[in-house]
């Protein structure tokens, strides 16, 4: 399968993370992506770099001032003191319930806070051109399906993108690429698309970016928010809004899900993607379902992985395949793989 | 001067909290207070333990779930693992715009973002008590005026208040004794009520409590939120909303600004407390303006502090003073003691 990738993906490498107030080694790893790549290269699937600026589509899927902070970040760090070279920016306050959004503060690490909604998606001096790059490899995927050259694309990117919302980044993610696939799709002649999101971590960015269109369906297959990050958006009860009424499904499933009970869930939301007549699909494939991922609680073996595949595949519909999360990372390429194997084998 | 404080305060003691990712030292400690009271104790103050139990009031300031969530905080966070008795518990994720904040999920880190707007609030086995006590400390001061028996209260309390909203923490602060003051006094019969906050800070909890009434006018002199935490909210434009409208008086300060400036916008501000005919007022006493704060960026000096108690005393209400920030810790006393002078001799 056609593959896009961002060689330097490795300058996007914040070197630890928040778990609890106290500090561990970033899940979020270059590591991870050097498995899928390997795997990827292993299994014969040609890799390619971005063909397509992502610039246009971003501007609709993100707002200006979200976008303007992402690309100076690292700069206004620099600028609050020439050390934090070394050190890595967190935010300490966050624009929640009864605080205001409107106002765009000066200070960087109130910046921070306005434009995130977790101290747990830190930045280093290479995440604006990683994460562009990145979207510019989901921009491309979509450009393959709508000439017509590809059926069946995957981005194997990090970091991942949908917790990204408008002007929000969290959950490692700054930039949301299944969005920039879904609207690219649109913006290039699709009339309906469906993001179908199976990571184990409910995709809030993708979701609250689609929320009120009924072009764009979102279907979200995740463990429930009572208990699992991102814990404030997910539940069954949120169906859209606005002319997006009835075009959102979530699914969350139990903390021990096994893969026959995941699947069982995965067909309804594929039922859901069916009756949307879409012409084109978005995959969000995260891969920390699996039974041996570090921060997560379902049961899915490497088997699981190919029958998902399979099932999308059936779906019939030119896909572009995002990769999310996933911190087995030893794992990683080889469940990936395995997806890939099923969408190629309907 | 009448002041009330909890002995055991020092049993709200997290040990440390967080200034841009990196660990540092807590700054809401109990050696500030062990200043105050010793200070208090050389001038001759008072001291008293609380008389009147807040609970009724709380319940009028702050939502049932927040309370329930305060009381059982410590309780949860051993349960998730005994071991946590050695540890302080932060957030890692935030309800910000585009997230729920009506379904308390059951994972106890996620209530603690639910239920606050930063990561700078830990806890300690203490604090429900000492927060409470301090409250009541605020209840009972507002019982004194309301009875007569006491023109000027002093509130020698920690840790602070005037950040916490109806049903979120933030800035150290909990509960709002600020807020139980104003309506415990509104609750025992005065008509109408100021409260006046010259702390460096925005009271964005305080302001928010009260923005819709015009019962309780609110005027807060602080660093503009621009630059200055808690950077959402305390920008000139809020004047209250609804039957609050015109209740809301906002006077940010640049960073630098000295006791001249300063004492020149405390005369606006305490017009309008004069305008507003009240039968009471509540001060949130921040002396975090102080030239020696460690935080802070305003350039008060010991003298500005008796000149702050005469300008309020000139208004000539019955007022509860409560302590807020102040991180001077070793001059927080005397700059105390310069206030209730300057409240006693106007």
């Amino acid at each position: 399968m056609k593959t896009y990738f961002v060689a330097e993906h490795a300058a996007h490498a914040p070197p630890y993370e928040f778990f609890r107030g106290e500090r561990v080694s970033a899940f979020e790893k270059p590591e991870r992506l050097d498995h899928v790549l390997a795997a990827l290269r292993q299994a014969g699937h040609p890799l390619h770099a971005p063909h397509t600026d992502s610039a246009a589509v971003l501007a609709q899927v993100h707002t200006p001032r979200y976008l303007h902070f992402l690309q100076s970040a690292w700069a206004q760090w620099l600028a609050v003191d020439a050390a934090n070279a070394q050190a890595t920016p967190f935010p300490s306050v966050w624009a929640t319930r009864g605080l205001r959004s409107d106002v765009v503060p000066t200070n960087f690490i109130a910046q921070l806070g306005l434009f995130s909604f977790d101290n747990g998606t830190p930045m280093s001096a290479g995440t604006w051109g990683v994460t562009k790059a990145s979207a510019d490899c989901a921009a491309s995927a979509a450009a393959d399906l709508l000439s017509g050259t590809e059926r069946q694309v995957f981005c194997a990117t990090r970091p991942p993108g949908h917790h990204a919302g408008a002007d929000f980044m969290g959950g490692y993610c700054f930039l949301n690429n299944a969005a920039v696939a879904a609207q690219a799709l649109r913006h290039g002649g699709a009339q309906r698309v469906a993001v179908l999101d199976v990571d184990y971590h409910h995709g809030n960015g993708t979701q609250s970016i689609f929320y009120e269109r009924a072009d764009v369906l979102v279907v979200n297959l995740h463990a429930d928010p009572r208990t699992d990050y991102p814990f404030f958006l997910g539940h069954a009860d949120e169906t859209g809004a606005g002319p997006g009424l009835g075009f959102n499904l979530n699914v969350p499933l139990p903390q021990g899900t096994d893969g026959a009970t995941w699947l069982a869930a995965l067909d309804v939301a594929c039922q859901r993607v069916v009756a949307h007549t879409a012409d084109a699909l978005v995959l969000s494939l995260g891969l920390d379902t699996f039974e041996g991922d570090p921060i997560s609680h379902f049961g899915l073996k490497r088997a699981d992985y190919a029958r998902l595949g399979q099932r999308v595949a059936a779906l019939g519909l030119p896909t572009a395949t995002v990769l999310e999360g996933g911190y087995a990372a030893a794992e990683l390429g080889h469940n990936a793989v395995a997806v890939l194997a099923g969408l190629a084998n309907a």
